[in-house]
Order: C-alpha cells, then sequence, then structure tokens
C-alpha cells in the first residue's frame, strides 16, 4: 500500500511557503506491536505550523529536513496492534501531513466520541482551536460579565471561539479582522457586538471609538500594529493573553515596536503567554463543554475545506494571506 | 510662622530638573477642625514623582504648576484638630516638598508606630518603597524556593528590599545596577547571590552568566534596555513585575525597543504592572512584617539623606542620574 506525505524540503526563513515543501509517496510499512494505522480523512492548517519548522528557539524541537510535515490530522483506524483502539475508531492526533499514518498511541491526542457531529470539527472547534480558546480566555483571560473582550484574528478557528465564548460568559466583544467580508463574518456568523477592519485607513479611530469604556480582555492572536492600537485602549486591571504572533512575519531580525512597560503599569495590566499544549490534561473537560454549545445552537462555526493533499504546501502561506474563511482543512478522498 | 515650599514652577518634558521648581516662602494658615499641622523632619525622593509633574496619561492628576510638589514626608504632629491625631504623635503621608504641612487626614498615610526605628525608615524600608517590594514581589512575583529573582535598580530603595525579601524567602538572587560601587553595595550589602553592572561593556553576556537555568521572576524598576536583555533568559513560567520605568527618559516620543510577545509566548510567561496604591489597605501586615526583619537583620538598609530643602530642586534628577547610594531623603532641621 503507497502512502502519499508532505515532507519539508528546505527550512523557511519566515512564513513557510509550496515550495519549502515536496510531495513523496512510499510503502506504509507493516504494523509493529503497539502500534495503529490510520487513514487520515482531514489534515490540519493552522498558524502555528510556521514556528514548527522555524529554527529559531520554540516550544518544541523543529520538523527534520525531509522529514514528514508535523500536523494534526483526523482519522479512522484501519489497522491496530494496540488493545486501546479498535479498528473503526475514529480518532486525532498529531499524525502529520500524510494519507496514512503509522502511529504510536502518543502521537493521538483523543479517540472522537462526538459522533453525532462532523469528524472535521475534532481539529477545529472541537479540537485544538476550540480548546485554545475556552483555556485562553476562561483561565488566563478571565472574562466577568459586562467585560469588553477584544479579539484579533477574530474571524478565525481560534477567534471566532473566543468571541462566542466570551458572549456566552456575558461579555461585550469587539472582534478585529482583515476586510469587509471577514468582518461582516464576525457580526453575522460570530455574533459579536463591532468589528474593526485592521487593513481600513481609519482602523485605530474605529477600535477606540468600539472600546469607548476601555478594553477588559485582550485576546492577541497577531500581536504587532494591531496590538499597538489595543494598547492604547486598556481599561486598568487588563488581562491580556498571547496566544499566537501571526502578524509578525519574521523575528529574525527581532522586530520593534512601542514599548509596553508604560501601559502595563499605569492600567496595572497582566500580559500572560499562553501555549494550550500546558492544559491537554484538561482536553476532554472543554470538548465536552464545546460540544454541548454546538449541539446547543450557541457555538457557530466556519470550514475552508480544500479536497487533496497536493494542496498542503502551500496552504500555510494562504492561511498568513489571510485567504481562508473559517478553518482551513485539507480533505482526502479514498479509493 | 513662615513656611518653606518647594514649588512646581514649569512642566518637565522628562525628567525633572531643579530649574522647574522654585523655592517660596508663605505663612503657615491656621488650622481648621478637622487638620494636623505636620512639623516635616525628611522628605523623600522618589522616581514615581516624575510621573506626578507629568501632562502624560498616569494614574494620578498631574501637580499643577505653583503648587507645592507632592511628595511623601514624615515629621511630627505639632498642632491637632483631629481627634485622631495628638501632638507629638508621629506620622508619614503625602505632605509635599515642604517645611510645615496643613494636612487633613486623609493626606495622613498612617501613623508611625515603630518608635523603636528611625523615623526616616517610615519613608523607605517601612515606607512605600518597602511596602513595593514587599507586595510586588511576593503578591505579583510570587517567588518559589530555589527560584533564581533578577531585580533591576538593584542597590535602589526599592530593589535593595526586592532583593532581600528574595533571599529570605529561599531564592537565588542576581541584580542589576549602575557601575561598581552599585554592584558591590548590592553583594555586600544586600546579600545579591550575583550582581551585574549594566554600565560595564559584557552586561550581557554577565547577565546570561549569571542566569544560567533561567530567570523564573524579574523585578523590574527600569524598563529599555535592560529589560530587553532579562527577557532574553526568562524560563519557563516567568513573572515579570513591572514596577518602574526610571531608564525611560521620555515616553514623548513613545520610545521602541524589541518585541516581547515570543519571549511571553514561548516561555508562557506573564508580565504584570504593579502600583503600590492598589495594596494600600494592607499596608500595616507589610510595615510589620519588614520592621520585624529589620530588627532581627535580615533587611539590610543604606540611606542618602542631605540637609536643607534647598536640596530638593535638583535631588529628582540626581537621583535618576543616579547619583544616590541608598534611599534619597531630605532632612530638615528645625530651629
Amino acid at each position: 500500500m503507497l502512502n502519499t506525505q508532505v515532507c519539508l524540503k528546505s527550512r523557511p526563513e519566515g512564513i513557510p511557503e509550496a515550495a519549502h515543501f515536496e510531495i513523496r509517496q512510499s510503502p506504509v510499512p507493516s504494523l509493529r506491536e503497539g502500534q495503529v494505522l490510520v487513514r487520515n480523512d482531514f489534515l490540519s492548517v493552522e498558524p502555528a505550523m510556521r514556528g514548527w519548522v522555524s529554527a529559531v528557539a520554540n516550544y518544541s524541537e523543529p520538523v527534520g529536513i525531509g522529514e514528514v510535515m508535523r500536523s494534526f490530522a483526523a482519522g479512522e483506524v484501519i489497522a491496530s496492534k494496540h488493545p486501546g483502539f479498535a479498528v473503526g475508531d475514529k480518532v486525532m492526533g498529531m499524525l502529520g501531513w500524510q494519507e496514512y499514518a503509522l502511529a504510536e498511541s502518543g502521537a493521538i491526542t483523543r479517540k472522537v466520541l462526538e459522533n453525532d457531529l462532523p469528524l472535521s470539527l475534532s481539529l477545529g472547534l472541537l479540537g485544538l482551536n476550540g480548546v485554545t480558546a475556552y483555556f485562553g480566555l476562561l483561565e488566563v483571560g478571565r472574562p466577568r460579565p459586562g467585560d469588553t473582550v477584544v479579539v484579533s484574528t477574530a474571524a478565525g478557528a481560534v477567534g471566532s471561539a473566543v468571541g462566542q465564548i466570551a458572549k456566552i460568559a456575558g461579555c461585550r466583544t469587539v472582534g478585529i479582522a482583515g476586510g469587509e467580508a471577514k468582518t461582516r463574518l464576525c457580526v453575522d456568523a460570530f455574533g459579536y457586538d463591532a468589528a474593526v477592519d485592521y487593513k481600513a485607513q481609519n482602523f485605530e479611530a474605529a477600535l477606540a471609538g468600539a472600546c469607548r469604556g476601555g478594553v477588559n480582555v485582550y485576546f492577541d492572536n497577531t500581536a504587532g500594529r494591531i496590538s499597538d492600537a489595543v494598547l492604547r485602549s486598556l481599561a486598568t486591571g487588563a488581562r491580556i493573553v498571547i496566544c499566537g504572533t501571526a502578524s509578525v512575519a519574521s523575528w529574525d531580525p527581532w522586530p520593534v515596536g512601542p514599548r509596553i512597560e508604560r501601559h502595563m503599569l499605569v492600567k496595572r495590566a497582566q500580559m500572560s503567554g499562553f501555549l494550550v499544549f500546558d492544559y491537554l490534561h484538561r482536553y476532554e473537560e472543554a470538548v465536552a463543554r464545546l460540544a454541548e454549545w454546538v449541539r446547543n445552537g450557541l457555538l457557530q462555526y466556519r470550514e475552508d475545506i480544500q479536497d487533496g493533499i497536493e494542496h498542503c504546501p502551500g496552504s500555510i502561506a494562504a492561511l498568513y494571506r489571510g485567504d481562508n474563511l473559517g478553518k482551513s482543512l485539507i480533505r482526502l478522498q479514498h479509493a
């Protein structure tokens, strides 16, 4: 049986482009004790992948040249030599950009139990994106009813969940997104009270106008000039969750920006770096809550699905360009 | 009775210099019901005074032109029409740069009860400086035994207390100070395990060498390039307490520096602005603990005392130049 895999060909300086990857075919090795063979149905594309291939200091070892690109994926167990998994189980985990994954149990994040909901959700709203939003907002951002919560990449896979969870928590939500299609999506699909277009001329004035009482929680997926503007509107005691730095094209050379110490001091603000991997032991708690909100119609989602593994190589760059509307996924068809 | 007062003459752009103040004499008005008359023995000089005269957004109204310079001072009640205060009581509070202060009770921070210890301490180690160190380190920095705690302006009034409290809490301490006299003071007087001179050529390498296991707590009184260097050595889960920005000469134009989001994210660090005024309701708790540590020899202090109110106008600029060794105070002699 042949396996199609997307491998890292060369190390990008900044954002990984299609040319940094190559598609290879190789036979699927035979199953050893303790392993399962998963046929992937959906491959995930996410901003964090830039960090996974970066040589700059990071929270995980970079993917090696020639290795299958690290990624989350969801699929079905088609062979198992592990007592915990049976043929037919739906699973998601760090299964890589490939058609078939021969996996130790450590690579599998979880069995997907919400079989009444689409499997693709296990990679988005009921996966790392939703879990990131859930813990980042509720544990680190600590929203109180009545708070103004500002979200950057507000229409994205994480951001759209953050905005909606903040509404469930009784907050007023302000989304920041790029372009009219996305700001409209923020208000119409994800229930933001206001949405501001960071590509518009009047961005800073519009943001200040939408946050007159001050920003109590800022859930930051971008860094850069978007954050610089939000930090000028903090309320006293504001909480800032640093979840991603999507707007920074490269950290080499290290970018500069306005110093933040005075904002932090005057507003007694708190800024926290947040990595969802520190909360994996509570994954099921978050997914159960999120799934219930989906079933009750409290959480909406959008998916941007492309068919065929050949779409993988260019997909990270497309994400950073903001081409997608909704969670970016690659769907694999099986013969 | 004539009162000598130091008044704000013009608003400084950056650091207040002698020329921004003038010394005036005026009669002491007569005491009204509810007021006390305090004869100041010590006037305080501190970095925060720059903010108190700044027109830039701040946490308190700026001192008006022609008004007595806002400052903490300590002295003795010499007349009272307030039932809570008797002649002879030692008090400290927001009494201003002046010989006599006619004060409502709201201006008085507290009666000084530690009469076995020097009154001047109520403005330093047993005053806002010590209370700042106590809450900023213990409540916001949350040191654990074995942590590496880095302190900027380590030999200063706040910093020297932070370093010593961190030692009491079982931490390893690294002080950052300017020049050999101050780094020596850090190690010899305040018990730092290591001290690094930020004016030295090899500052960054020396700091990295002193923090090989990573910085668990950074108590920041300076911002600027000192902080930029510390942030490159954070340990996972580091806490950063923003207490002051002494190294930033002006916030107009707003200064730039290396972006911090990536450090925060990769290290899941937490940065918090800290203002001691938010902890005033717990002032006595801190002072009682600090006084006991002074009596037991666990807390050392240095004072840099100048005699005569004529030293006030130039004293803030001298502080920012780093001329002082120890808490900067002006002592008033009374006829």
